[in-house]
C-alpha cells in the first residue's frame, strides 16, 4: 500500500510528521510512504527506512493562504503535490495536517468527487465522556447543504464508522433542536425522512446537549451547522480549563489543591482533546485524504496514517460508492 | 407600572415565583404584579402584599404540552391568561418560567407581533469568562430564518442591550464559521451585506470558539444555529463538570483536593450558569415577554421582574418599534 503526505503542513512540520511516518512504516512493513516537501528539511529526521520516499519540492500552502487561490496558483505546493500522487495514481490515500480550507480544496479539484457525491464532508472524531468518540459530519466542507447531501452523509458515516472506528451497527442521528420527529428546519424536516428509508441504523433527532454523552456514534448535520457546533465545544472547554485555572491560582488552599490534582485533570484534558482520536476524514473523493489536527504531533500523525491504512484495506471508498449507486438504482426504480 | 406572572411555570413554582414577586414588589413600591394561577397554592405564600393580586385558574400548561396546540386549547391556562392581561391592557409586560415553546406561541398569538417584526426572537443573556455576558439572538424562535430577520434582530438586540443591560454602543457580531467577509452561508452573506448598512456598531462575523470570551455583546443567529450553539454549550460545561467530579473522586489524593476547590468551583459553576443573567426575552412582540430559566428560583424571578420593569421604563418596545420604521421608510425611499 502506498500513501502521499505532505511533510510540511502543520505547526510541528515536518519533524512531527516524517516521525509519525516513520513509526508507521515500522509498524506495518507493507506500507509505502511518499512525503512531499523540502528534502534538505525532511532528510535529518530519517534514517535508512527503505520504504520511505522524498518528492522533494519548496513550495508550501501556508495557513494563511486562501484555500481556493493557493491550490490553483501555488502549482508546485507539497499539498497540492501530494494530491496530484493520488490523482494520477502513486498512492492510494493521502494525509496532510496543513490549511484545512486548501486541503478540502486541492481533495475536490484534483483528487475529485466520487461518482454520484455532490458535495464531500469533512468529519472529525469528536470526544465522549466514556471515551468512544462520536463521527460528525459536515463540519464545514458544505455550508449550504441540501436533504439529499445530509442523506449521501448518513451512508457515508454509518459505513466508515462501521469498517474503520469497528462500530457494530453504528447508531446515525441527526443535530436538531428537538428529539422528536417533525422539529428542526425545512431542511432538517426533509432530511429526517430521507434518512428514514436509508440502509442505515438511523436513531432521529439527537440534540446538541447530548453529543459528548455520545447520543450517536454518527452525527449528521450541514456544514455550517457542524462548524459552529464544533467550534462551540471546542470555545466551551477551552473557556472552561482557563477559569478552572484561574480558580486553581487564587489563593495559597486552591493552589495546594492544584498541585494534587494537576496530572489528572491533565488527563481530563487529554480525554477531551480530538486530535486523539485521528484526523478528519474528507469523505465523499474519489479515495481516501485525511485532514491530521493542525497541532498534530508524531503520535497524532501515526494515527492519521493508521486511519489512511485502514480505510484502504477495508475497501471505504469502494464500499460507499456502491452503496451510493444502489441507493440512486433504487430511488430511479421507484420514480 | 403593572405586570402579569404566570405563578404556575417553571420547575419551583408557584413558591419561587411568588417569593421573586414579593421581593420586587418591596424594592420598588410603583410596581402592581399580578400573579396568575391557584390561588389556592399562591396564598399561603403571600403576606399581606396590597401591590400583588392573583388572577385565579386552576389550568396549566406543563413542560409536556405541545405548544401550540396547548395554547390554543387551554384557554384557561395560567399562561394564556397571563398573555391576556397584556393583550387586554391590563399589563404591560409579562413573565412566565413555564414551557418555553408555549410562551413563544402566546406571545406570538396573544401578545402579538410589534408592527413590522415577522418573526419574534428568543434571547437569552449567556455568560462571558469576564462576568459582563453577551445577547445572543435568536435561540429558536425561528429556525428558517432570512437576512431580513437577522437584521431585525440586530437593531432589537442593541437597542435592548444599550437600554436595559447599560452597554454603551454596543458591539454587534453574526456567527460564522470564519471571521473574514465572504464566509459562510448565504444566509450569513445576505446578513452581512445587510447589517453592515444598519444604524448598529457592526463589528462582522465571530466564530463560535469565541463567544463565551465576549468576542461581541450581541451574537446574531438564525434560530437553528442559535439553538445549537446555546445546547452545545450546556452539554459541553454538562459534560465536563460531570468529568471532572469523576477526576476529583477517583483516588484519596484528588479526594482531598476536591475538599480544598469545592467552594470555589461552585463559583465556577455559578459563573456559568445563564439563569444567573436573568430571563430570555422574546423579542420582537408588542410588549416585554420574558421567559425566566425553568429551574428559576426566587432569585432568578426576581431578576427577570427587574428586566421586564426596565423593558417597560426604558420604553425598549416603542423605541424598538422606530428604528424598525425608520429603516423601512428609508429602505422604500432607497428603492
Amino acid at each position: 500500500m502506498k500513501l502521499a503526505i505532505d511533510a510540511m503542513g502543520g505547526d510541528h512540520a515536518p519533524e512531527a510528521i516524517v516521525k509519525g511516518a516513520v513509526e508507521a512504516v515500522h509498524a506495518n512493513p507493507a506500507l509505502e510512504i511518499t512525503l512531499v516537501g523540502d528534502e534538505e528539511k525532511i532528510r535529518p529526521h530519517l534514517n535508512e527506512e527503505s520504504n520511505i520516499s522524498i518528492l522533494h519540492t519548496t513550495e508550501v500552502i501556508t495557513s494563511e493562504d486562501e484555500p481556493v487561490r493557493a491550490v490553483r496558483r501555488k502549482k508546485n505546493a507539497s499539498m497540492v503535490l501530494m494530491a496530484k500522487e493520488v490523482s494520477e495514481g502513486r498512492a492510494e490515500a493521502c494525509i496532510s495536517a496543513g490549511n484545512t480550507g486548501a486541503l478540502m480544496s486541492a481533495g475536490l479539484f484534483i483528487v475529485g468527487r466520487m461518482e454520484g457525491v455532490e458535495r464531500p464532508a469533512l468529519s472529525p472524531t469528536l470526544p465522549t465522556q466514556d471515551g468512544s468518540g462520536f463521527l460528525m459530519l459536515d463540519v464545514g466542507a458544505n455550508v449550504d447543504a441540501k436533504a439529499e447531501h445530509l442523506l449521501q452523509y448518513a451512508i457515508i458515516g454509518s459505513i466508515y464508522s462501521e469498517n474503520v472506528r469497528g462500530v457494530k451497527t453504528p447508531r446515525v442521528g441527526l443535530l436538531n433542536v428537538g428529539t422528536e420527529e417533525g422539529k428542526g428546519s425545512d431542511l432538517t424536516k426533509k432530511a429526517f425522512q430521507r434518512m428514514k428509508e436509508a440502509p442505515i441504523h438511523f436513531i432521529g433527532n439527537v440534540e446538541a446537549r447530548d453529543l459528548l454523552d455520545g447520543a450517536a456514534d454518527v452525527v449528521i448535520t450541514d456544514g455550517f451547522t457542524g462548524n459552529i457546533a464544533l467550534k462551540t465545544i471546542e470555545g466551551t472547554a477551552l473557556t472552561m480549563f482557563s477559569m478552572m485555572k484561574k480558580t486553581f491560582m487564587s489563593n495559597m488552599k486552591t493552589k495546594i489543591a492544584a498541585g494534587l490534582v494537576k496530572s489528572d485533570l491533565k488527563g481530563l484534558q487529554k480525554q477531551l482533546d480530538y486530535s486523539e482520536y485521528g484526523g478528519a476524514g474528507l469523505f465523499g473523493l474519489a479515495a481516501p485524504v485525511i485532514k491530521a489536527h493542525g497541532s498534530s504531533n508524531a503520535r497524532a500523525v501515526y494515527s492519521a496514517i493508521r486511519q489512511a491504512e485502514q480505510m484502504v484495506e477495508q475497501n471505504v471508498t469502494r464500499t460507499i460508492a456502491k452503496t451510493l449507486k444502489e441507493l440512486r438504482l433504487k430511488e430511479e426504480e421507484q420514480k
